[in-house]
């Protein structure tokens, strides 16, 4: 799997001395390079150490991951990761996003809205049942027997464990293997603990991907049980403040979203030349908007906080991976290894007897994909309108229809699985901004108008004669979605009741469907399971061809990196591994984002001001790491994953070890803010941490 | 020259079965494809002909085209190429931006600040002169030598005619040839006529280089001589209502700003790559800031307005251009096209020994180029700090020390033949909205500080342990530059006095100059004296291997080019030459930037809906044609150029007659328009409409 590495380390520096720690690979647990680790480490994870582990780890359904850190469900993550939560538990009366929360006793802490944990609990492999399922089937017979299929295997895997239980089928090695993931779900999540943001994101978006680095961009939540009570939990990661030393081995436990390593050339031309730039493009344009709304108050600012930090996060990580493809090396490289093996199979009749030319195939379904892409990021994905009415409104026009269907006919988002979720986001109580709703939406419907053109059918049946900015009025000074018990009631009345209201943003939405389920069609039939069966091909190829343990690309399932704490060479410069609490003092000025919190500078005294504060390790992490515990081989949390290096973005595609760096909180951070800045005696007291 | 026309007429549709026109080029007066035109259109100009054209054509030095329409100094030209001027002359109390203007007499008539129009009176190839005085040379004594002969003939031509001649070298042909053009050169230029923005860009970004069209983007100049009388001129171009028929030979003589059609390969992939994403993405967000802003009152949205426009505009024209350089059809025949070239002269010792390998000379200057690109724009160019107090400083800063120097040694913007220009910018009366300035100094400066870092050393020179927000405060609420005698009185007092000031623009002006000076001279002497020299190199070559006509690529001087009235075909669909006002009507609804004018509305009855309104033919036009006039061979007005269509975008860096048109307003319309919808009876009569 060590793609680029050669060309890669030719172009870097010094690192040629050192040994080479290959620490590429976002491993399952079930298929760990347990021979490599112990030659490279001397530690050789033991079953009843990988167990633990796996149930001391956590997923938030929203896309981060987290640990328990203590018996009584105590769960620490990112701060960036409850941004949202924090934002719907404040209010123009009480700002916790910048001025933070503190829960002194279980009944301050405050429940989040909508938000779901998830534990691993086990997982099996179903390739053999799913593959039988799906012999000799292509196109639409192919789409609806993996759903069907796989809906009976989450069912059976669910059982009758209700909305406790979550089973989700794992694609890996892009269709080679099936497996079977089955969480304990956890929908009763309360906030104990977050900084404010200027101490959760200091530096904000210009240090964001940095490195030096201080952010103490830590949260602890705490999960309840059905019966409301703090769950009691054997299994969690005890917090040691003395972290990992240098070139010492550090383990990530988490759930990286998604990487693309196994792409052909052609599909990464068209993240290159289409998906990356468009993308950007239309968040940068976000970007500024909210920029501009931010500066039209206080409340403005703190309104669109979250969001804004989101998409300027987005902005950043998408920079990374653009910039990772146009470099020459890079693709040049990866074309060479696509050569070499593409020739491996087409030089041998059998090989092609076996495998085909999945190349071609994905090629020829490239160009049907480029031509849909555009309409349906702003259609089906609902980039086109962005506002929490019509969100709303599109979950209850489609979800009606879809949950009336038999499981196994349902679009998977919509699956008996996913549905305690769907739920849990459609009745979750948060607060409306009329303002900035109307803002987002009609400036989303004019992007819309020019994406797809002024003349598109579908634009022309979506806006009619009128305006976005017409539109979005009438959606958010008609709409009565703002009220949960409108949105039970049309949930609970079905798909008859949805079609028979007169909401305006229902009509949106029922509009917008109708192109919607079309795109999503010529998706689901005509794209998906041909690359998908393209990609199963290829797979197979792989293993044959490489024949030695190998990775499957992230699927935001639980995964194990290791590495270890690192410093690098860049320009010349030597980027040292630890950051300590002195330099942020220094960093500060009077001006955001690199104003220190109140709380701080009232702390400074009792600060050590050699505590070490962020650190760098060359653990293989991408987006949905976040939160996740970096721990060591005695199974001790010595670090809090949040970031990577900006040249950690190009982890998207291949892993270069001598820059790509993880970013974590050092615990002895996380020790001294709780004492000494926010005299969180219980946490501390929980966390065993004096 | 028909780079690319195989490929792109075998990927296009039916135009094979129809004459090849040839439409293609740019071309200089004195070096038109004469004998081809006759063979084509059985018209070939006559020296007189070409001469009262050349006289009757003139360009805004601010960047568009435009020509005489009256023996009474009265030019025709865009809406949109006087819209800094309307908004200039517009207020709160009189906006003239949406309200349009006209002016039933002389006295009404009111004077566009800043602005200047030139009229070529005559070129001369200076090629020996300048290539003697540069043998030899290379890097800063190349670029110093090249400085002071320019200087030396530009003074040379310019006389004692102070600020009413001016005299510019044109480099044509990459440096392969350099003529010197003496222009008659016009300060007092007032405007005469308006539309209402809502005429004058009906349809908005949206239908922006889009096609069937109706847009009425016209306006009206008057050139007052120095007496204060309008001009008396004798070489004009007479309206002539009826237009040009289907097929008929149209000619635009104007001012192409930019093209870069003979780039190599791998100054191409520096657009794709970085230029065009880098400036796209700056604009995107920019855009985004300037809609919210626009939103936060009318008053907002009217101060906003041009900028906006010209933002989008520019977002539009570079979206085509990316596209068309990441089409792999066009790139791979680009790439033949080079190949194929360069083993004609690497094939050939004495042709190696003659052009040497301006290739590899041009690769390499592209990678230092890359490198200081991304600093040079934000920091020279100056989109890291937008502002007019900022601006106004800039030009005092480096003004007052460059003019201390003889011509020849002087930066050529502030050289004798700019200096008017400049000055006229400088001392130009125009309002300035402080809320405005702020906002777009303080983000811009906030991207300063991201494209170049936070811990880049300028970065932190020039905003210390400010914020973006803070230094962009006390520059709006403290800088004396809003007055025109402070300006006056520092550009008078000269460097010393610039430098003795304490005002905050002035400042921060002089801690961008460091940084700024030194990029430039980066760039003057290390890079772009080498790419001239190769260019020089290569366009010898080129004129060697290719042996028959060719044009140079657009310099913002006068060119012809040549077409016919034709629409086209995409995706099977015909586009027909023609629109009228009827299509008009029927494309308004009641809502931005489709809402008709009142006056429109008002005069829907007496106007004939068969009346044509905007059309399209096969000229080949870019950027700075904005305004041109497109005559048929009898040397009549039968257009009034405006835009191209998307796929004339392309046209850039390659032409594809199939698809590439340009769009004009058909003088019926402008006929119409006047008469009926304006009741300008005082134009209509000095126009002879009627």
């Amino acid at each position: 799997m060590r793609l680029l590495t050669r060309a890669l380390l030719l172009a870097s520096s010094t690192l040629v001395a050192l040994p080479p720690l290959a620490a590429e690979g976002m491993w399952t647990l079930d298929n760990l390079p347990r021979e490599s680790m112990e030659k490279t480490y001397g530690f050789k994870p033991a079953p009843a150490w990988l167990e633990k582990s796996m149930r001391s780890a956590v997923r938030l359904a929203g896309g981060c991951s987290g640990s328990f850190v203590s018996a009584q469900g105590l769960v620490l993550t990112n701060h960036h990761c409850v941004a949202s939560c924090v934002e719907d538990l404040s209010s123009q009366a009480q700002d916790l996003v910048n001025n933070g929360f503190l829960a002194k006793t279980h009944s301050e802490e405050k429940q989040c809205p909508g938000m779901e944990l998830n534990r691993l609990e086990k997982t099996e492999d179903v390739t053999a049942r799913m593959q039988k399922a799906l012999a000799g089937l292509a196109g639409k017979a192919f789409s609806d027997a993996k759903k069907a299929e796989q809906s009976l295997i989450e069912k059976e895997c669910a059982g009758d464990a209700g909305d406790q239980r979550r089973c989700d089928i794992v694609e890996l090695y892009g269709g080679g293997q099936y497996h079977v993931y089955q969480y304990a779900r956890y929908q009763d999540v309360r906030l104990v603990f977050a900084p404010e943001y200027a101490a959760g994101f200091f530096g904000g978006d210009p240090d964001n991907f940095n490195f030096p680095r201080y952010n103490l961009d830590m949260s602890l939540l705490r999960v309840y049980d059905k019966a409301g009570q703090p769950l009691v939990n054997a299994d969690w990661f005890p917090i040691n403040p003395k972290g990992a030393q240098e070139n010492e081995l550090v383990m990530t436990l988490g759930h990286p979203g998604t990487t693309q390593r196994l792409l052909t050339m052609m599909e990464l031309e068209t993240q290159r030349d289409l998906v990356l730039p468009f993308r950007l493009l239309l968040a940068a344009e976000y970007r500024g908007l909210l920029l501009q709304y931010s500066t039209q108050s206080d409340e403005h600012a703190r309104i669109a906080k979250t969001e804004l930090t989101n998409v300027e996060n987005g902005i950043k990580a998408r920079t990374g991976m653009f910039q990772s493809l146009l470099s020459p090396a890079v693709m040049h490289q990866k074309r060479e290894q696509e050569n070499a093996f593409r020739s491996w199979v087409n030089n041998d009749p059998a090989r092609v007897k076996t495998y085909g030319d999945p190349w071609q195939t994905l090629n020829d379904t490239q160009t049907a994909w480029r031509n849909l892409y555009v309409d349906y990021v702003m259609v089906e994905i609902g980039f086109g309108a962005m506002s929490q009415h019509v969100t709303w409104a599109r979950t209850l026009v489609r979800g009606t229809e879809e949950k009336a269907k038999p499981d196994g006919q349902r679009l998977r988002e919509f699956s008996d699985a996913n549905l305690p979720a769907v739920q849990a986001a459609l009745f979750a109580e948060s607060p409306l901004y009329t303002d900035f709703e109307r803002t987002k939406l009609a400036w989303s419907l004019s992007k819309l108008r020019e994406k797809l053109g002024v003349d598109n059918p579908a634009v022309k049946r979506i806006l009619g004669k009128k305006s976005p900015e017409a539109i979005a009025d009438a959606i958010v000074s008609q709409s009565k979605l703002g009220d949960i018990s409108v949105r039970k009631q049309l949930w609970e009345g079905g798909n008859a009741a949805v079609k028979r209201s007169d909401d305006p943003a229902i009509e949106l939405a029922l509009l917008i469907d109708g192109y919607a389920r079309q795109l999503r069609t010529e998706y689901d039939q005509n794209i998906e399971p041909i690359q998908k069966a393209a990609a199963n091909q290829l797979a197979k190829a792989r293993f044959a061809y490489q024949g030695t343990q190998v990775y499957p690309d992230a699927t935001f399932s639980l995964r194990l990196s290791h590495g270890v704490i690192r410093g690098w060479e860049e320009n010349g410069k030597t980027i040292k591994p630890f950051t300590d609490i002195g330099g942020l003092f220094e960093r500060a000025t009077d001006f955001d984002p690199f104003k220190l919190a109140d709380t701080w500078v009232a702390a400074e005294k009792k600060l050590q001001k050699k505590t070490r504060f962020n650190q760098v390790s060359t653990n293989d992490i991408v987006g949905g790491n976040s939160g996740s515990p970096l721990i060591n081989a005695k199974g001790e949390l010595v670090g809090l994953i949040f970031d990577g290096n900006i040249q950690s973005l190009g982890g998207a595609y291949f892993f270069d070890e001598s820059v790509n760096r993880a970013v974590s909180v050092h615990p002895a951070a996380i020790a001294a803010a709780l004492q000494h800045v926010y005299k969180a005696d219980n946490l501390v007291k929980e966390l065993k941490l004096k």
